[in-house]
C-alpha cells in the first residue's frame, strides 16, 4: 500500500521536494509542524533587515537566521538545504519578480543570508484545536490580507506600513482569539485591531490587497493580525537588487511543532 | 524641603546624571523603572553582533538598538543623551579596560551602534513584589555571578559559554521564582539550572567569578538565571579595538516601567 503524503516526516517532505518529487503548495502537509516564511537577502542587506525585525517583531517573527553563505540551519530543522527544500522559489531582481523556480541552487552565492520566518499557520492550527473556525481553512481559500496606515519602526534603509491578515471571529470567541495567538509571539502573536477596519486604514473587507475575500457572518467580528507578507513588503520598497523568496503558500517544513513555538 | 533623590523620576535623573551631577550606582532609583545595561560597538560588528543577541535571546535580551551614530532611543526612553547618561562608562581598547568616564561624548563616532540590553534589576523587583526574598539585595552585595560550561550559539566572530547569575530560593517558593521570571524574557526570563551547580561546571557558590558571595540558608536552593555579564564576556574574548560600555551598577534609567516588559 502506496504510504499517503499526508504520513510523511518533515524530514521526508524535505527529500521529495528536495528531489524535485513535490511542487505544490504545502498546506495540510506535517501536521502539528511550524512551516516558515523565507527571505534571503545579500549580506550587505542583512543588517538593516536584521534590526527591522528586531524593531517589528510582530509583523516580522524571525525564527532563524542562517550564516551567511551557508545553506544550512541549525534549530529549526536538521538534514536540510535552503537552496531546494522549498518547493517554489521567487527570484527578484532590481525590485522585481523575474522568476519562479523550484531550486535557487544555481543562483547561491557565498554572500547570502536566509531569514526564516514565522507563518500564521502555526496559530491557525491552534485556533482550530481551540475549537474556533478559521474562515479562509473552511472555503479552502488564501487569507484575506490588507495594506493598512499602521507605521512600522524604520530601520535603516527599511520602512514602511504594516500588513495584516483578516479572520472573521464569532463574538463570543474574539477573547479566546486573543488569548491562543497572544501566546505564540513568534508567529505573529496577538491581533492588533478588533473589529474596526476603518480605524487602520481598510476600507473594504471584501477588496483584500493579497489573497482571497471570505464570508462574514452574522455576529462575527472581523479580527486583524500583524501578517508576514510585511517584510516581503518593505524589502521590494527599496528595489534590492536581488532577493529570494519562497512563492507565496510554498513553505519550509521545519522539525519543530506548533505548540514549541508557545511561550518557553 | 529638598527633594529625595527616591522621588526623582527617570528624565529628571537622566538630567542629573547628563550634567555630571549624579555619577553613582543607581540602585533603588526611579523604583518600579527598567534599567538598561550598554554595549557600544562599532557598526562593522554590529551584525554580527545582533545575530548573536538574536540566537541567545536569554543571556543577551536586547531592548532597543539605537541608529549608527545616533545618541537617542525610541522607545525605551525620551529626552536621552546616550553620550552622558550612564553615571559611569568603561572604555575598552584592543580588548583591555582603559578608563571609566562620567561621559563618552569626546569618544562618540559616526559609526558606533548601541545595544541597551536588559537587566536583572527589573525581575529582581517582581520577585521582591512576589514575596520572595532577593538575597544579594538583602546583604546589599552585588549579585554571585559565574561562568559555566553552557555553550552560546555562535554568530560569526562571537562565541562562548553563559555566564549565569545565582540567588538563593526557599524551596517552596522555587516554583514561584520560575513562574515569575519566566514571564519576563526580555529580562533573561525563567532560571536555565536549579539546585545542581556541578552540571553547569560551578565548582564552588562561596567562589563567585563576577559580583560577590551570599549565605545560603538550611532549605534553601541555588537557583542560576542566565546573566547579562555573558555578552561583555563574548565581545572581549575577539579583543575588538574598541567598545563602550556601561560600568557595572551604573544602569540607564528608562522611561518604561517594569511590569511593561512582562508577556504582553
Amino acid at each position: 500500500m502506496l504510504k499517503s503524503l499526508k504520513d510523511y516526516s518533515p524530514v521526508e517532505l524535505r527529500h521529495l521536494i528536495r528531489e524535485g518529487k513535490y511542487t505544490k503548495p504545502t498546506s495540510g502537509l506535517a501536521s502539528g509542524y511550524t512551516q516558515a516564511n523565507l527571505v534571503i537577502l545579500p549580506r550587505e542587506l542583512a543588517y538593516d533587515f536584521l534590526l527591522f525585525t528586531q524593531r517589528n517583531p510582530a509583523p516580522c517573527p524571525v525564527l532563524e537566521v542562517s550564516d551567511a553563505g551557508s545553506r544550512k540551519l541549525k534549530e529549526f530543522a536538521q538534514d536540510i538545504d535552503l537552496a531546494n527544500d522549498f518547493p517554489k522559489y521567487r527570484i527578484y531582481r532590481e525590485g522585481k519578480l523575474d522568476e519562479e523556480v523550484t531550486s535557487v541552487e544555481s543562483f547561491w552565492r557565498n554572500d547570502l543570508v536566509s531569514f526564516v520566518i514565522g507563518c500564521s499557520f502555526s496559530f491557525e492550527s491552534e485556533l482550530i484545536a481551540a475549537g474556533i473556525e478559521v474562515r479562509n481553512i473552511t472555503q479552502q481559500v488564501n487569507v484575506p490580507m490588507f495594506n493598512t496606515n499602521i507605521p512600522l519602526k524604520e530601520a535603516g534603509r527599511f520602512h514602511g506600513n504594516m500588513v495584516v491578515s483578516m479572520r472573521p471571529i464569532p463574538e463570543k470567541q474574539v477573547i479566546k482569539a486573543v488569548k491562543v495567538t497572544a501566546a505564540m509571539p513568534k508567529v505573529h502573536g496577538a491581533p492588533i485591531q478588533i473589529g474596526h477596519p476603518e480605524h487602520i486604514g481598510i476600507k473594504d473587507l471584501q477588496k483584500p490587497d493579497y489573497g482571497d475575500a471570505v464570508e462574514i457572518k452574522h455576529g462575527e467580528v472581523p479580527v486583524f493580525w500583524p501578517c508576514g507578507v510585511t517584510p516581503q513588503n518593505v524589502i521590494m520598497q527599496i528595489k534590492p537588487s536581488f532577493v529570494i523568496t519562497h512563492a507565496p503558500g510554498h513553505m519550509l517544513i521545519t522539525d519543530v511543532k506548533n505548540t514549541s513555538l508557545k511561550y518557553e
